[in-house]
């Protein structure tokens, strides 16, 4: 370090400059911020109206746009990728549209006040990995249950019933038992068996009908007939989507306070 | 313009230099931008790790913390606002760790080439304004039927029923018929009169229970008096709740894909 890299950057800049910048990046796909006293109209399923203020606009390769305030986590508006842009100065603002055609919608943002403008090609072909634990998974099922179906609600988890300890143990909305069984890798038809066990094991005690899910990313050949013999069932769950859930419950009354 | 604003703005800058303005950033809470090669480590209720790539890392005033690859309108990791910095420089590395302790997580991004720093206070009184008109709070209900409540599934909307026409009209999860009648602005007294209109015409026609509920962002004493004496129910929802949820509708299929 330092390596040297190539890229455009105003300071300051005229409107007339700006825009320049601001359509070559995107002609061009690069990254592209602009920092600067703006304000957004957003036209699409509803309508929004932001007031002048300092923020930061930043419009991606893919054609997505985002405007951060200081403020939060979440831009306060946004554009998916795929946008088509439209820029231009008219008298002493710079005018920048975001136009989608499927839904229609436009955000504008008018820039009064240019601050910064950078532009450049960000080089990244780098994996991003997101790891859950088979632990992770239960958590995520206990807080959101819904991963397993509408309207289950969770009992107890690790519950000890011989020959183990089930995983989450829970009733379905029509009141029946459910013994989950979860697995962070495919599937097999050992875990099929061993929650078929859990389910004898309880049914003995139960006065009510028991279904088994067994939970997994993915299930081999094996453990579908078996789980079809024994009259249990299957439900896809990715540990990545877990993972996701976890962090979403956190984040949620964050995000219902900034709504 | 242009009007000349104080920031600091570092271009191929050194570790110690960057480190310097990183950490005089977080202490005086300005927002702060880093575009360089960086790779990330998320640890908390799960775990992820992003392999090395340019990126745009960006930590606002209330110490939220971004960090956006070239595509996509989603962070690729984030943490809410209240996180602690810890900034240093090792090597030739420049390592910013971002904490929080309810939950305990960290994002820690490591930099081994920094191509712009800047900090800036950005000022931003605007008020944000989001405007959904009584057809889309209908199209909100219609797509996401879960904001009347769970288990409800519209049939038809603006259906035709002397005297009028039903805003939204469905089914509950116990199969009772449901009609919904929405205002965008505080219930009356003779909305919900209305609503009673609608219910007895249709209840003149079917042959099983029939349940009313008014819904609006707030309710005045009298229309909930009324509501209690004729047996309907209200719902609070406000339009932009309901414009929230149609910008999310659309934007779910998008975003699974981007998880």
């Amino acid at each position: 370090m330092p390596e040297y890299k190539p890229f455009t950057i105003l300071i300051h800049p005229k409107v007339a400059e700006a825009e320049r910048v601001v359509k070559e990046a995107v002609s061009k796909h690069r990254a592209l911020i602009v920092v600067g006293r703006c304000w957004v109209h957003y036209l699409g399923r509803a309508k929004s109206k932001l007031e002048p203020g300092e923020r930061i606009l930043m419009i991606k390769e893919d054609g997505s746009l985002l405007v951060h305030r200081s403020v939060g986590y979440e831009p306060v508006n946004w554009q998916p990728p795929g946008c088509v842009f439209h820029t231009r100065s008219k008298d002493d603002f710079l005018e920048v549209h975001a136009v989608r055609q499927k839904p229609a919608e436009s955000v504008i943002v008018y820039f009064d006040k240019l601050f910064l403008v950078s532009s450049m090609d960000l080089v990244d072909a780098g994996e991003f990995s997101l790891y859950a634990s088979e632990k992770d998974m239960h958590k995520a099922i206990l807080l959101k249950p819904s991963l397993i179906e509408e309207g289950f609600k969770p009992i107890s988890y690790e519950k000890k019933v011989e020959p183990g300890f089930v995983d989450v143990y829970g009733m379905d909305k029509a009141g029946r038992l459910v013994v989950v069984e979860v697995k962070r890798k495919t599937a097999t038809k050992e875990a099929a068996v061993q929650l078929a066990k859990y389910i004898d094991a309880i049914k003995g005690k139960a006065d009510r009908k028991v279904r088994g899910i067994l939970v997994a990313p993915s299930i081999n050949k094996g453990a579908h007939k078996t789980l079809e013999t024994l009259g249990l069932e299957f439900k896809y769950l990715d540990p990545k989507h877990c993972a996701n859930a976890l962090r979403q419950v956190e984040t949620k009354k964050l995000a219902d306070f900034l709504q």
